[in-house]
């Protein structure tokens, strides 16, 4: 397939871009965005960067009334020598196209939509913060905008890439959070669309959230939907287990999505032959584990924390205290190892990083 | 609560009206829109009747990313007198707060956004077609747009109110339809969405109802996502069957949307003396009744079709005929009686109707 060519309208001023040290996530933009036009019968067209702008949407778009849309979400990386990392973005593109075929949403073509990114960022390149643990967040989506009350698939949309500088996750050095394990409401259900990357999962979550806000817990633990027993995930990470010397996470089942992170971090395990397995785990497992001494350690895995280590899971008011409240040994290790290759510190033997300098060049 | 004035700024130009015998399904919208803005701190303001236009959103908006987003269906009747009638108009507004809640959303304020919708109705009245079986569909709805790319609930907020002018749902009178019982998908499940009027249930259930066109069936009937035996509903429609001279339809079990056409059948059928229960019922006990020769009717309600007859029902390959796939008298009496009273053909000796005409006098 032959490669669209993209538009380029820059925008006549440029905002002031804000103070690495005190960014927040998701609330600055940068001055440009990608965009690109779906109707039914011609396919994608109008590839164009063009200044960051409003959305022009019919009050009646599909997306406003029925949900039909999927994102993406990962990191632009920026090294003290200006070269500039993405972390495995084909990836993500591979993943919109799952949650786009799960939606009935017509596919992206992958290479065109990396190749419309590296061009993005290339413009927007002093954006990126360098301070550590700082990055520039992208956010690549897809919305359904034909104006149609029906509950039916779309014939128009749009794919949007927009870039936020954002903030190091963890201020003053990694630290354990605190997690409230959730019995009254269900993310997803196998069936559903929770392997998807769609807002309803999220809209959903919102409830569970607040009242995990209120008892000051930091995110929420999602039972099964079927069984309300099996781990699924946390928040917007998947989840982890140390337990007597073995790594378990929650094998992909439907319900759970699959974090690019969680991929990267069982591939690192498996390549330093520690014993790990994807499969389903109960919560009355966890207990157990806890009570019998061995549940070492517990972490999340994520595009905007990396690696979150778990301090206090607390079931029912069953409150588990794993390692101390400390960050745990091999929590810290992962940090380290898939910061490091992120942000250009350290080899990367595994090919994930996409490096823009010299990429662009290739790709263009 | 004293209620807010709403602006009214009329549009300068009319578009032409749609033919009414050939009127489809929310294409088409009238000259002017409601529309008011919620910012945590101030609560809803702003209310304004303004020319229909386009939504202007922040790529980032909450809405376009994580579905907070909520809507209504309603439909105004006009009479061939000029009287212009709606039914139960204040039960969906408390649905609507109702499915706010549980989106982490803030409430509208019910008598003021009825107020609201009967002063744009009087406005676009003449919109609204004559032609037994066409109506006049409503959509109020509430979306988040806040430009915040944080999973958490907005701080700011638009509602909006949309009319459109629809056709009869049955165009050669009303005839029975196919429905496929879904395997593999489900919709919702306890402890998530499915009892809230909300986004990410419909875009969940386009993949089903994609598969369902393919094998020529016109809807899907859900079953529960726990056990997959107990019926839920039907894509937007709520069932109900008749076995040996009994009315049952799925108890609201938090999963199941709660329909105001359901609730009115519901009080119907008891003020005929005919038994009716609301209760779980499994797809095993409706393939019995079937092989018993007692599955007398099905069919499906809610405000697009008022009622709908089930014709067929296909599961897993084994096809269930009802009534010869002919529209059951029950079904029959059901749907005239009850577009009757929403057309003012028939006394209402429910108080369901708003007579407009007398009532935007009491309302102002
Ligand atoms: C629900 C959910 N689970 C898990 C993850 C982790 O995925 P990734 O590692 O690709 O960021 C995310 C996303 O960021 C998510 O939204
Ligand atoms: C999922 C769903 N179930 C049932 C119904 C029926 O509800 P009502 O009778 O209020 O139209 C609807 C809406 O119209 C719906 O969207």
């Amino acid at each position: 397939m032959s490669r669209h060519p993209i538009q380029i309208k820059l925008s006549e001023g440029k905002k002031e871009k804000p103070d690495p040290t005190t960014l927040v996530f998701g609330r600055n933009f940068t001055d440009h965005m990608f965009v690109a036009d779906f109707d039914e019968g011609r396919g994608w067209h109008s590839h164009r960067i063009v200044p960051y702008a409003p959305v022009t949407l019919d009050p009646a778009s599909i997306v406003l009334h029925y949900g039909q849309t999927v994102f993406e979400g990962m990191k632009a990386y920026k090294s003290d020598d200006g070269s500039v990392r993405l972390f495995r973005p084909e990836e993500n593109m591979k993943r919109m196209n799952m949650s786009l075929d799960r939606l009935c949403m017509p596919r992206i073509n992958e290479e065109q939509a990396l190749h419309a990114l590296t061009q993005l960022i290339q413009i927007e390149k002093d954006w990126i913060p360098t301070t550590w643990g700082t990055s520039l967040y992208i956010r690549p989506f897809v919305i359904a905008n034909e104006a149609f009350l029906g509950v039916a698939p779309a014939k128009k949309y749009q794919f949007y890439i927009i870039l936020s500088p954002v903030g190091s996750y963890y201020k003053e050095g990694i630290h354990p959070i605190r997690i409230l394990v959730e019995n009254e409401f269900v993310r997803a259900v196998k069936g559903g669309t929770g392997g998807a990357k769609t807002a309803g999962n999220y809209a959903s979550g919102l409830k569970a959230q607040q009242v995990a806000d209120q008892k000051g817990y930091s995110q929420v633990m999602w039972l099964d939907g079927v069984e309300r027993k099996y781990v699924e995930e946390v928040g917007s990470m998947n989840i982890f287990f140390k337990i007597n010397g073995e790594v378990i996470t929650p094998a992909i089942n439907g319900s759970i999505l699959e974090g690019i992170t969680r991929k990267s971090i069982l591939q690192l395990l498996r390549h330093w032959n520690i014993p790990v397995f994807e499969r389903k785990i109960s919560i009355d497992e966890i207990k157990e584990a806890y009570e019998n001494g061995v549940l070492e350690e517990v972490f999340g895995t994520g595009t905007a924390a990396v690696i979150s280590p778990v301090g206090e899971l607390n079931w029912d008011g069953y409150k588990m205290i794993v390692n101390d409240n400390m960050t745990g040994p091999l929590a810290k290790q992962l940090f380290d190892t898939l910061s490091n290759i992120q942000n250009g510190k350290e080899m990367d033997p595994f090919g994930w990083v996409l490096q823009l300098n010299n990429e662009i060049a290739k790709l263009a």
